[in-house]
């Protein structure tokens, strides 16, 4: 009899529930819109519905190794409490781990989503031949992951990998954690749209306010086919997106000189609007980047498993435990 | 019959070694100053002459249990090699420790040396309480050192810890890793006294000029002893400092969550110039910063050992192999 787990990516956006094989096989995946207005405990019902309909239909096949939920934000892995989730409103100070442990009545392991979707990548994406990683998720906002020696870096209080913060400009743009100039203010799909919103504030990119007014649901996705088919406006948002992952990313291997760093979430799909930029200005801030990318030492990529990663993270988290 | 260690400090300026037994206590140290000019293999037969000679001195007492090297830069750990090192200049891709081994006819442990300040910091000083910590070592460069789950964090090709390298200003001054804007250039012994050098340009600052003007040897330490006297353009040098170091703390906090970030090196000695700006600006930048340190489970702090830290480190390290 086989083994099965249930991965959850509970996103500011979507909420992702699969039930997954041991090898990293999806048997079945549910998505529905995170209804955050509706309040907490409505999405932790639904949350929990289908978490519940999913264990069972599988429960004749495999033996369930567990429950895998991502969650956004900053979690406090000693007690399961949700400390900051700027895409979850009203979630702060949630106990959200004990929230879904008494609705289920069993145990569940509960994860940042980025170090769920880092794990994911390791196991069957772009980091499966490294044991050490790290990964930078552009998503809403932009979340941060280290695999070190094959394990999360969680930090002393499980608050590691908030790479959306590292700082890229002193007197930038200010974040929503207090500071300013974060990296997740120039490489979210947030940022992207408040970039495209600027620039036609400016009155300087004409196709892209065609674009907008065209469009109620205007977003990043929006602004990266104006840039894939040439709009100048569009290429220069993704280019600054590029530079300020570039020094980040150079940060990054100045401190950990790691094989991998693996760009993923949604905005990392703008690959080849950003990478090229990226890839210049890790160069030009990184000397061990510079010697050691030559060798294929460092190698910066993009995630393979796109919006799966932290399901498949999760789900493998659960048959870890 | 008690075991002792021969520590070396390899810096710019100056070759300390000293024999420490096993439980910290430096028996005896040689201090002297790094003749650079005369070339790499005099200071390598200097360094060799010596270890031999505290090596005879206390093999009555005790047994070897090793010898450790700190030397600036960065290491290729597999081979042995100075990949690069600023601060001893002509010594890029030297053989660094077959040099030594050959002399000595002895294996020796190389190391960075802000890598061994660390260990020495983890052993005896400021983080003796912590398996987790984060050093920046403030000294003619900017060095740093992770020990993560008790051992020093080497990286991929033994090049992890380039904290001096962290990006403060994207279009800062130019550093000669290549980049520009690193936390060294605002930080380091040299950063010091190059703003001060500015500041007298400008005109603005009468009393550092005077200060220059009557010692040939203008250093930081004069500049920290007019912010001492309470020079304003003194003052502010720090300040700028602080900042620095609190926008690359902030990310350091942000990426890993550690319970405690020692800063350590020359210019640690100014301390009181530049530490309120320091901590202001990383709560500024870090909310993991705020929300932890307020308990007590964030602490940054100076280092406690000085100029001992490297050489008792690299001691250390020998009787660790």
């Amino acid at each position: 009899m086989t083994k099965f787990a249930i991965g959850v990516d509970l996103g500011g956006t979507n909420l992702r529930i699969a039930a997954v094989d041991g090898d990293g096989k999806i048997l079945e995946k549910l998505t529905t819109g995170t209804e955050v207005l509706r309040g907490r405990d409505h999405v932790i019902d639904e949350m929990c519905a289908a978490i519940q309909n999913l264990s069972l239909k599988y429960a004749a096949s495999g033996a369930l190794a567990g429950i895998g939920v991502g969650v956004p934000g900053i979690i406090d892995l000693q007690t399961g409490m949700l400390r900051e989730s700027p895409n979850l409103p009203g979630w702060q100070d949630y106990p959200v781990r004990e929230e879904i442990e008494s609705r289920l009545g069993t145990t569940v392991v509960l994860e940042n989503d980025a170090n769920a979707a880092a794990l994911g990548e390791k196991w069957l994406g772009a980091a499966a031949a490294v044991d050490d990683m790290c990964m930078i998720t552009l998503g809403t906002g932009v979340g941060g992951a280290m695999v070190l020696n094959g394990h999360i870096w969680h930090g002393d209080r499980g608050m590691a990998g908030e790479l959306g913060h590292i700082n890229i400009e002193t007197d930038g743009v200010a974040c929503g954690c207090g500071g300013r100039g974060c990296l997740e203010q120039y490489a979210s799909a947030t940022a992207v749209k408040r970039m495209a919103m600027e620039a036609i504030a400016s009155g300087k990119a004409p196709e892209l306010a065609r674009a907008m007014n065209d469009d109620p649901e205007f977003s990043a996705q929006a602004v990266y086919r104006m840039a894939a088919i040439g709009d100048e406006p569009a290429r220069e948002i993704f280019r600054r997106v590029g530079t300020a992952l570039g020094i980040g990313v150079a940060d990054l291997v100045n401190i950990f000189n790691l094989p991998m760093y693996v760009i993923g979430g949604g905005v990392a799909a703008a690959w080849d609007a950003f990478a090229p930029t990226m890839l210049k200005t890790a160069k030009s801030y990184s000397y061990i980047y510079r010697v050691t990318a030559k060798d294929g030492n460092t190698v910066i990529t993009h995630a393979l498993l796109g919006s799966d990663a932290g399901l498949i993270g999760a789900a493998r988290l659960a048959m870890m435990e």
